[in-house]
């Protein structure tokens, strides 16, 4: 019992203990003494004592989550809790906003039920709490959405900036010069990139960027709703629509079906993420596949191999997997005659 | 510190003393002796060692579901981890199959994270193991399913019988006497009362109960696409199908699209949930509400009162709520002449 033992000379909890000796972050510098202190007066040395406290670990793991309800995060959670049950891992999951106060509100949680890692699905890509976790050793990774401005961070991506030139490259193919776009915020690197894709493809074909036909707020169903079906009653609409996520597309459809319009031949829509519905052979809707699975699955052999301490060192923490075009009903060849 | 010294008395751990006080089932008898005689030589009442754990709330609340990728279960659970935030409660969700060990399992995790009570949103009718928490006293309750078999259970259920009911005849009133029926396990009380309300409908109306168009099995998408498509192969097919779940209404869709059907003319759908693509305008899906929202709502409540010790006794914490027929687009009058 030394972890015990060093907690009660040095008056802390044994969590505090292992906090400080796997070098945690937000431990005050006076409390960290006290811990290295009580760890020398007791004779141990740190390394028996991590020894210790890492036969403690809990076998499970934390899962964040912006919201649980939306179809990419509750597809790939599944992936992810089954996933672990086979390396005999628990998985408790967070739903919660993202700013940095939620997040911190969540890690704290996660942290207090004393998980042995944590995956983290939805960040902003300026947020540097989870940076300074990324720096300190402390088993975290992200997908989907990823920081930017560490060498030390660890996530599993997809090419979002190739994927949405994909999409935009196979609606040029199709004819489409006049192509709406429905942006998330740009505070996620998934929509930072997908909107670079989108304005890369327009620059390489020598189209003009027009701020009328974007779209670039909060991805409610209504408001984009709203906004592309205004955008189809005018004269000269978008012959296109190319919406960052698929639920958005779902959105657009809906407007096209008010508005009279049918899809593909007055009007065609992609999406982004291939989530399960766009498949369906009602919706069969055009997509960009993020590779879900691989990614869901990726995360979670990097986190467990982080908290095994067997990953390595380098790139290996920085994955960006292949974006994959999917053409199904919703596309087709402009016919609107300009 | 009064638990902490009753604890190290009895040599037992502090979770311990609460689930003894708390009249936890699964603490063997030997324990709960062991603490008992703790307090009582340490001059304690165990109302007052109560006190000074009840102090300790972690405000956390645990939820298990079957699986999170599925509509119901992740719209339902998004309701309850937003709602939660407003009374100040985390939540930590567990995807878990439904069988006693796993069941076990998660209690197991979850109690050991130290929630202040658990909701559960799918559990087997003949569960034994949860009537035992619900007679422990220990904060807890269901939603969706229920189990049979005690006067102290608590949940929130929608009356499936009745939906099933209102289902079945407004397809007689369609004109339809041959309908399909996809139901899930009976295991669970959900489609336990489905079934019966499917049963009862058809004897109300003096047509016979027939065997062959009805399917009783794993609610998996290829099995139901493929039972759906044989029977509409038939000569005498079924004109109506009704499902126990809108996404198995999805896969009689997909079916009735492959077989070169259109619906509603050539055959009608109808499901049970309303999740919420059901309301997309793509699909249009006719089904009867579980009123969903209503439904989670009350689950949070009722628990949060359970933890405060202020719900009421008696038959408060069994909770029917109505059903509601919503007609939508893939239901329409039998046009095939018989």
């Amino acid at each position: 019992m030394s972890a015990y033992d060093v907690a009660k000379l040095a008056k802390v909890s044994q969590s505090t203990v292992s906090r400080v000796l796997n070098n945690y972050p937000y431990v005050k510098k006076t409390t960290r003494k006290r811990v290295h202190e009580a760890i020398k007066e007791l004779g141990f040395s740190p390394n028996e004592i991590a020894r210790s406290l890492a036969n403690k670990k809990t076998n499970t793991i934390g899962l964040i989550v912006e919201d649980i309800s939306s179809s990419f995060y509750s597809e790939t959670a599944h992936i992810i809790l089954r996933e672990a049950q086979k390396y005999d891992y628990e998985v408790i999951i967070i739903d919660s906003e993202t700013d940095e106060e939620s997040f911190n509100k969540s890690m704290s949680t996660l942290l207090g039920k004393r998980v042995d890692g944590i995956i983290v699905a939805s960040v902003r890509k300026d947020n540097k709490n989870i940076i300074d976790f990324f720096e300190s050793g402390f088993p975290i990774i992200s997908y989907n959405r990823r920081t930017y401005g560490s060498d030390n961070d660890k996530f599993v991506a997809v090419d979002n900036k190739k994927g949405a030139m994909q999409a935009m490259d196979y609606l040029f193919d199709l004819k489409h010069e006049k192509i709406a776009y429905i942006s998330g915020p740009l505070v996620y690197s998934t929509f930072q990139e997908r909107y670079e894709g989108y304005k890369e493809a327009l620059w390489n074909k020598g189209f003009e960027y027009d701020d009328s036909i974007v779209y670039q707020d909060v991805l409610s169903y209504d408001k984009v709703f709203n906004f592309s079906l205004n955008l189809m009653r005018n004269v000269d609409a978008p012959t296109a629509f190319f919406a960052s996520t698929d639920q958005m597309a779902l959105a657009i459809m809906d407007a096209a079906s008010r508005s009279g319009r049918h899809i593909p031949y007055d009007i065609s829509i992609i999406g982004f993420d291939d989530i399960d519905i766009a498949s369906n052979p009602y919706i069969g809707l055009s997509t960009v596949s993020q590779q879900k699975r691989k990614m869901a699955v990726m995360a979670l052999e990097k986190l467990i191999l982080q908290i095994k301490g067997e990953d390595q060192k380098e790139d290996s923490n920085r994955i960006i997997i292949d974006s994959k075009l999917i053409t199904r009903k919703t596309t087709g060849i402009n016919n609107i005659t300009s």
